[in-house]
C-alpha cells in the first residue's frame, strides 16, 4: 500500500483545503485548489508509472453515466477509478429522458441508494449535471455537459501545459477555433486565467466575440495574431456536422484561415507546444506533420487525463 | 478479511439449512430459509454500511443475463456480486433467441463450460429461468421472468417491511395495481403470506379476480377497502404502454380509482409505510408528496435491494 | 499468492524463450512456443480448477475492441483477463471507422496512452490487427480478424486435442467446411502442422482446393475419404446467411454430403473426438447425438479457451 499525503495546498500557496462535494466546473477553483489538484496528478502519475497500486477508494462505488457517446473521456475515468481500487458502475442513462421532467433526477437519486458515492456524468445538455448535483446526495463529476464545461478537459490541459512550460503564470496560451460551441474552450478560458495565464481566442467574429470582455482574454480576427509569441496553442475539433453559413466557414475555408501549419506555428514562440483535445481532424485543424512532431503534447493530453481524473475522484472521496 | 457466520437458521426457527441450487422463485422457501436469507442481508447491508469489505466471491464469476432492459435491477446485481469480490461478466443473450428453439440453453451451456458459476437472468418470456436451471449447470438466479416471478424483488421489500413493521407475522399489506401481470406482486404475494402476513389486493376485477381463492389474500375492488386499516401499502408501476379496456381503465382513471393520495392513505394504519418497486410514476400510482414523505420506503427498498443480492448470491454459492 | 514458473520451454524442446510482443496468427510460433503456450494453459487451467487465483497482470489494463459481435470469444478473454488481476476496458472500435483511412490506428493510438497495455481486437477486415501492432506501442492479441487468422482458437482446438490424443505428433486431423473462408481453419492448418500432425480438409472444390499444396495437408472432396482412419475430426460453422451457388452447396445438400453423422464417424479411428468451434448448428454440421455424445469435446473447447487466453495474456505480459 502506498502512502499518498496529498490534500495539502502546496507551500506558498494559500491554505486552501478541497471542500468541493462535487467537481461541475473549473470556475469554483481558486489558484491553490487546482494547483492541489495538478500537483496530486502528479503524484498519481508517478505511481501508475512504477506500477504502484493504490486502494484509496477500496470498497467505493463510481458509476459512468454517459448520456452522450464517449470513447477516451469514458475509458480514462473508468481506468482512474479501477487504479484507485474502486468498483465502476456502467449506469444506463438516457439524454432523453431528461425531457420527461424529473426522470434524470429520479434515476440518479435512486441509483445513488445502491450505495453509488460517485456518478460521473456526461450529458448533451449544458446544466444537467448541476440539476442533478442539487437534487442526488451521489458525488457528482462533470464529464463534459453540452456546451457548458469540461473542468477535467481543463485540468489534463493544465497538467501538460505546466509540465512543459514550468510554469503558467504570466504565460500566453492561444486558443483557435469554435469557442463559444466548445466546453473545452470555456473551462481553458477560466483555468488558465485562474492559473495566471494570459488567453488570446482565434476564430471568426461570431466564434469569438462573445468572449470580448473577459479579464485576461483577448479576441482576435486573424490566426497570426494570435499565434504572434505565443508559449502555447491549442486547436479545438471543428464540428463537421454543423454547418457553415452565418459568419462560420466551410470546412475549406476554415482549415485555410486557421488551421495549423509549420509555418504559421515559426510565428509562436520557439517550440511552442501544441495541444489538441482530440479526436484530431488531421490536416483540418493542424497538419499531419504537426500532429506527429515533438512538440504536440497530444498523446501527453491523454495519459494526463487518467492521472487528473485520479487526482480527482481521490480529492472528491469522503 | 471479515467474518460473516451465516448460513445458519436463526434462533427459534425450525433448522432448515438452505440447499437451493438456485433462485427461481420464493415458492420454494420456507418461512425459516427466507428468515435466514433476510437475516443475513441485514448482516451484509451493516458490513457495507461500515465500509467493511467481504471477499465470500473472490475467484468466482458471476454473468449477468439481462435480456430485458433493467437499470436499477442490473446495476444492484453488479453491485451486490462486486461487493462480494466475485468477478462480473455481462453476458450478452437475447430474447429473440429464445424463439429459435435450444439456443437460449445452448449459449447457457456454452457460457458456463467459462467457469461463470452462477448465472443472474432476466428474460421477457416467463419460465425461461427455470428452463435454463433445467439443462445449466451454472446456479441460476432469476431476475424477473415475464409476468412470473421477480423473488429478490419480493425479498428486498420483505426485508424492508419487516424493518419497518418489526415482524411481518400477521400483518396487513395491501398491494394496488395490475396484479395479475406483476412479476413483483406475484412474488410478493407468496412471500408475504409465507412470512405471516395477510396480504389484500386491490385493483379492477381483470387485474385482481385470478386471486381469489389463495389463502391468506383478499380481493378488494375498490382502493378504500383495501386500505382500511392496513399496515403497509405496495403501488405497483402502472404500465403506461399497456392500452386500456376490457375492464382495464385509462390512465386518468386508473389514478381517480387507484392512486394514492394523503387522504386515502389516511383510512391505513397511522404512519403506515408506502412501497414501490419502482420507477414510480409520480401523479399516477401515488402523488409526488407521498413518495417523497418520511413514511416512504422507495429509497430504503433500492438500498435493501444490493443487501438481499449479496444474500442471495452468498447462499447459492458452493 | 500461486507461483508459476512459466515462460520456460519444456525439457526436451530447442530452447525458444517466447519473444512475441504481439499474438497475430499462430503461423509465427515454432513447436516449442506453442508447446510453452499450452503447457502453462494446462497449468492455468489446473489453478483455476483447484480456485487458486493468479495476480500475474495486477495494476494492467487490458481493453477489449471487439468491432464484430462476439459471444464467446469476448466473454473467454475477459474472463482470462480478470482471473490474471488485470483491470479490463471495454474499447468502443467500430469496424466503419477502418474506412475512414487511419482513425482505428488514431483509437488505438489514443487509447494506449491511458495505460492500456494489452489490445485484445476483433475485426471484420483482414488484417486490421497487424495494422494495429504496426502502429501502436500496446500489445494486439488478434481476437479474429476477417476470414483470416484466430490464433488463440487454434490454440485451444491444439490444447483440447493434445489432451485426448496425448500427443499431435503423427496423428491425422479432419477438417470438414468452408475451409476457404474460415480464420478458425487458417489457424488450425498452421498450428496442427506445426505440431506436426496430418490435416485432412473435406468439402466441395470451391471451399478447399486453394489448399492442395499445403505441406502435410490432403485435400478431399468427399467426406468418407477424409473420415476414413482419422484421429480427429473437427467440423466448422457453416455460415447460413452466405448463399448457395457457383460451386458451393445449400444448406439441405451440406447436411447430406458434409454432415457428420453416427455412420459416417464410423469410418474414424474409433473414439475419435470430435470438435467444433461453436456456436453449433445442429442438424447440419453434426447431428444432436454426437454433438451430446462421449466423443464431442465441444465444452472442453471453451473450459479451455480461458486457459489457453491465461496463458497468451501470461505470455505477452511485460
Amino acid at each position: 500500500m502506498i502512502q499518498v499525503s496529498v490534500p495539502v495546498a502546496p507551500a506558498g500557496a494559500t491554505d486552501a483545503p478541497w471542500r468541493h462535494r462535487h467537481l461541475l466546473d473549473v470556475d469554483s477553483l481558486d489558484r491553490a485548489q487546482a494547483t492541489q489538484c495538478l500537483d496530486l496528478a502528479t503524484q498519481m502519475r508517478s505511481l501508475r508509472e512504477r506500477g504502484d497500486r493504490l486502494n484509496l477508494l477500496s470498497g467505493q462505488i463510481v458509476g459512468l453515466a454517459f448520456a452522450e457517446p464517449s470513447t477516451r473521456t469514458r475509458v480514462s475515468f473508468e481506468i482512474a477509478a479501477s487504479s484507485l481500487g474502486a468498483d465502476v458502475v456502467e449506469l444506463p442513462i438516457q439524454a432523453s429522458s431528461v425531457t420527461k421532467g424529473e426522470s434524470l433526477t429520479d434515476t440518479i437519486r435512486t441509483l445513488e441508494r445502491t450505495g453509488i458515492g460517485t456518478i460521473v456524468m456526461r450529458h448533451p445538455r449544458s446544466g444537467a449535471p448541476y440539476h442533478a448535483a442539487r437534487t442526488a446526495g451521489a458525488r457528482i463529476v462533470n464529464a463534459g455537459d453540452g456546451t457548458h464545461a469540461h473542468p477535467t478537459q481543463a485540468l489534463l490541459d493544465a497538467l501538460t501545459l505546466r509540465d512543459a512550460l514550468d510554469d503558467l503564470d504570466g504565460m500566453t496560451v492561444a486558443i483557435v477555433g469554435d469557442i463559444g460551441h466548445s466546453r473545452v474552450a470555456r473551462s481553458n478560458l477560466h483555468l488558465l486565467t485562474t492559473m495566471g495565464a494570459r488567453v488570446r481566442l482565434a476564430g471568426p467574429p461570431a466564434w469569438v466575440n462573445a468572449f470580448r470582455n473577459w479579464a485576461n482574454v483577448s479576441v482576435h480576427h486573424r490566426l497570426e495574431d494570435a499565434l504572434q509569441g505565443a508559449d502555447a496553442v491549442m486547436a479545438l475539433r471543428v464540428q463537421l456536422e454543423r454547418n457553415a453559413g452565418g459568419g462560420v466557414p466551410t470546412l475549406r475555408e476554415y482549415t485555410r484561415s486557421w488551421g495549423l501549419t509549420e509555418e504559421r506555428m515559426s510565428l509562436a514562440h520557439p517550440g511552442a507546444p501544441i495541444l489538441h483535445p482530440g479526436p484530431t481532424n488531421e490536416g483540418v485543424e493542424l497538419t499531419a506533420a504537426l500532429a506527429a512532431c515533438s512538440r504536440s503534447l497530444i498523446g501527453r493530453q491523454v495519459t494526463n487525463g487518467v492521472a487528473v481524473r485520479m487526482a480527482v475522484l481521490a480529492l472528491l472521496a469522503p
